[in-house]
């Protein structure tokens, strides 16, 4: 993947000339930082509102292919997976640490590649990279992302906060990104038989993009904002919608209805799931990484968002304990499973 | 390593099961931990006052050799490391996140005494541990940890205030912990060839426990309040003596002189480095992952420090910029090098 580029083997920096070249264009500029790389810590003044933490690692092999996935993409990506984390607080993110660990098989020009997708993302979302560590890894390459964001008090949302009655609603569509993903795997199977064939992704742009280059929604939360609603729950939805709701469900004690054909999707996504054969509302329920955010909100803030264009109302919750149902495009109301579809198919 | 004990396999519990599994038994106690492990992040409730935050990885392999360290020691010693930048900024950590990457080599026992080791650390530090991410890897075990503190403002130490004439002042002795590397990689060889062998570590005992156990100096920032001593400049000695006296030198603008007989060791350090036919001062200078702390004081505060059990004078600073020398036993200056024994030696 590196063949045409020139190539500087990392051992001709060693670790801390390393870290200093790869984050030497990155400033901060968020009041709250007093300090980013360069000493034992960074140093933060945060206002008076509370703080929130969260970490996600990104490996090899496990979470991304290189074999498809360009590395200012997988850079991109990885910060946008950890701000969707504190967005799903209703807080805003203001500073990331990232730590990576690389095997020598990574000249300079790839990790110059994965930072500048870091520094984009940096400057989309207005983030702080405060720091972090370089390491080296006998095989492959880790990425450890931690974000820290802040919130008044009382807009912090839980997942455990979710009523009877109150609204499921979520943001954008999803299964794109599973999609996404079908057809990046079906290229890349194509390009092991036949490595002069050039992919034309054209018409799977929407989906592909969902796959390599997500958005985190801090529209939606500056949209609550202004809509002056403090969802009584959230989370993001990266495993999977059916999976998100369980967990939902579980943390607040309760259940939910939902409805097959509010589930909403774009048109691509349903025209690759035809062209794969996989049952759309499969794809829907359980297709991963669409980084949207799935709320409770109060049944007297439902005028605010009912004609909202980025929000869709996909059913409510009830007081049946961990009981999730879904009224299908037929009108039979079926058990959803944590686990998803297969279980779901088999009963 | 796992032979004698029960293996339960990580694929019986999934990775949300691994996770509840493995964090069940922490509590978080202090007052600005709202919320740890369990939702999309962890919320804190910070004071008034500065939060410094850092991140370290250790990777097998890199950082670790699983044949000779016991996972709950690594476990301990992954916490202390974050713990020791904090302390280096004169701070005191509250909160970790530790993420993990792990292959299916491990089987959940394996997982639960490194987290019984982080559990300690913990629980000896006073430390919440608030949240992080679990995640298979392709190759071994890879740990991530993010620690956050806090401190007041003006208590905060940079690596750049040191000013010429401060005294070069660090805590407890050195080299010791990279003697019981050699100790530890001897046996390691020893028994490859005759695996029935039980090494006698008794007389290795404090280097053997400098490497596998380090403790992170909490009891000097404590000290440092006592005294009503702020140093003008802070860094730990993670990487050796002669690098991190560098690293001080460098950012803030001054040089130093030291002296070779000033350089505290513990007995045994010096026997096993005869023993190894190693230059003793090649280890005090060049030895790692001490997690001492070297410090710039102020001429003013020596009365309150000069005869501390705990704290040694080892030179001072001076105003030629990143120029550091050592004056040897015999009264020769030779100029240290960032790089350490080797290029010192070629003068």
């Amino acid at each position: 993947m590196f063949e045409n580029k020139s190539r500087t083997p990392l051992s001709e920096l060693g670790e801390f000339k390393l870290i200093e070249h790869l984050t030497k264009t990155f400033t901060v500029s968020d009041e709250t930082t007093v300090l980013g790389v360069g000493d034992d810590a960074a140093v933060l003044q945060l206002k008076d509102e509370q703080t929130v933490v969260t970490n996600d690692l990104l490996i090899e092999g496990i979470h991304f292919d290189l074999t498809y996935v360009p590395l200012k993409h997988l850079g991109y990506k990885a910060v946008m997976v950890n701000l969707s984390d504190v967005y799903a607080m209703n807080a805003v993110p203001k500073q990331i640490t990232v730590s990576i660990a690389v095997s020598n098989r990574f000249p300079l020009e790839a990790l110059e590649e994965l930072y500048t997708g870091i520094g984009l993302a940096c400057k989309n979302y207005k983030i702080d990279m405060i720091g972090g560590d370089t390491s080296s890894s006998t095989t492959g390459l880790m990425i450890s992302i931690t974000a820290i964001g802040q919130a008044k008090k009382e807009k912090i949302t839980y997942r455990s906060g979710a009523k009877p009655n109150d609204l499921l609603v979520m943001s954008g569509d999803i299964g794109g990104a599973y999609m996404g993903l079908q057809v990046l795997e079906r290229e890349k199977a194509v390009f092991k038989v036949n490595p002069n064939n050039q992919p034309d992704l054209a018409q799977y742009s929407y989906c592909v993009e969902r796959q390599l280059k997500p958005e985190a929604r801090k529209d939606i939360i500056e949209l609550l904002a202004e809509l002056d609603i403090t969802p009584n729950a959230m989370i993001d939805i990266s495993d999977g919608l059916s999976s998100e709701i369980f967990h939902l469900c579980k943390t607040s004690g309760v259940g939910c209805d939902i409805y097959e054909e509010k589930l909403p999707a774009d048109p691509q996504t349903i025209s690759i799931a035809e062209e794969f054969k996989i049952n759309s509302t499969t794809a829907l329920l359980n297709g991963g990484e669409d980084y949207e955010l799935l709320m409770a909100i109060k049944t007297e803030d439902y005028d605010k968002i009912k004609s909202h264009p980025l929000l869709t109302t996909i059913g409510h919750f009830t007081d049946q304990k961990e009981v999730c149902n879904m009224t299908t495009g037929l009108g039979q109301s079926i058990k959803l499973e944590a686990q998803g579809w297969q279980n779901f198919n088999q009963e």
